[in-house]
């Protein structure tokens, strides 16, 4: 059976929600983060980097959120949640699957630690930043004008990786996504899903 | 016939590379980076975001290094230089594969944004940083010790995603990799490579 070592409010919430939705059985060990926010050093002798999500599986143990869904997702699957690679809404599929954490993530966190950095206050490259951010999130409002869901119509593996960046993430950056209409019809739509209300309260980050 | 609208001295490279590891015809379009580094707006009549790589096949317009690289090997390759999910080295694969941007470049783009702005030269976020940057490099070099290539014994996709973060990406970075021994010896493996000689002929960082 899977293991998941969960860092609380952390993106490892999404292996927790990606079972529920598929009924698998797994194992939950949940870890605290230091006073800090850091992760605590415990996660260090799981896998060497020390972040989350990491699963155990027999005797492999494999980190990076995109590896662990994909590898739940065709291993243990049957390739439920996934788009084949001859559909036609693969390429779409295929695009916000890597692009949750390839570029909206990777843009998030560096908008999170150059705002930690005070000295960075009046930087122009501060500033580009957070344009860019804009310019990002109303790029995928307006994608959502067209489908229900990352992949088109159906509910897939991506809609898995693209809602941490909006839910929980935004405890940390703490941005506003009134301007995005379509992305908050989405997460109401995310949210009304049975298998997300009972990974958040397993895994999800809790109410201070 | 795919299309490749690569930019300059970028990730592009990884998709003209793979296409000649697999032996497939492209179209290439070329694109110069404007005078301050940053990328032309002709890129954003491709693709909203205006950035590289981006392919077109058909109607279809594909951005993001990893959906590409993704939708190539498994819609026109027959699953060439992938790993099954039932495969003994699938968890390495999958892992390397997400890890090279979800994880490394994610990183590496931090310390060059961080980098740009002098005001944080002697924060402790930019000291932080820096020092993640040293783990990880840390730990690929003691991942490679083990294995030929980033899935093990055989050459795969997950080595067109990890390449550039150690090549070109050096060009803006400027990092030492004389610490990590076993990333030089691998990256001369690869550079010994045909396919790889001839991507970087015809979309390689150019010699100033």
């Amino acid at each position: 059976m899977i293991t998941i070592y969960h860092l609380d409010t952390s993106r490892s919430e999404r292996i927790v929600w990606l079972m529920e939705e598929l009924g698998l059985e797994y194992k939950l060990e949940l870890f605290q983060r230091n006073a800090n926010g850091s992760a605590p050093d415990a996660l260090r002798e799981i896998h060497a980097l020390g972040k989350a999500p990491v699963i155990r599986d027999g005797d492999a143990v494999l980190a990076e959120s995109g590896a662990i869904v994909d590898y739940i997702v065709h291993r243990y699957a049957g390739d439920r949640l996934a788009v084949a690679p001859a559909a036609a809404a693969y390429a779409r599929y295929i695009y916000w699957f890597h692009f949750a954490e390839g570029s909206l993530m990777s843009l998030l966190i560096l908008a999170l630690v150059i705002g930690r950095v005070p000295e960075a206050n009046a930087s122009p490259v501060r500033t580009r930043v957070l344009e860019r951010m804009k310019q990002t999130l109303f790029f995928i409002d307006s994608e959502l004008a067209q489908a229900t869901y990352f992949a088109g119509s159906a509910f897939t593996a991506a809609d898995v990786m693209m809602t941490f960046p909006f839910t929980t993430m935004r405890h940390f950056l703490n941005y506003d996504l009134a301007p995005y209409a379509n992305i908050l019809a989405y997460l109401q739509r995310i949210e009304s899903r049975p298998a997300y209300q009972k990974a958040m309260a397993l895994a999800g980050p809790k109410e201070k």
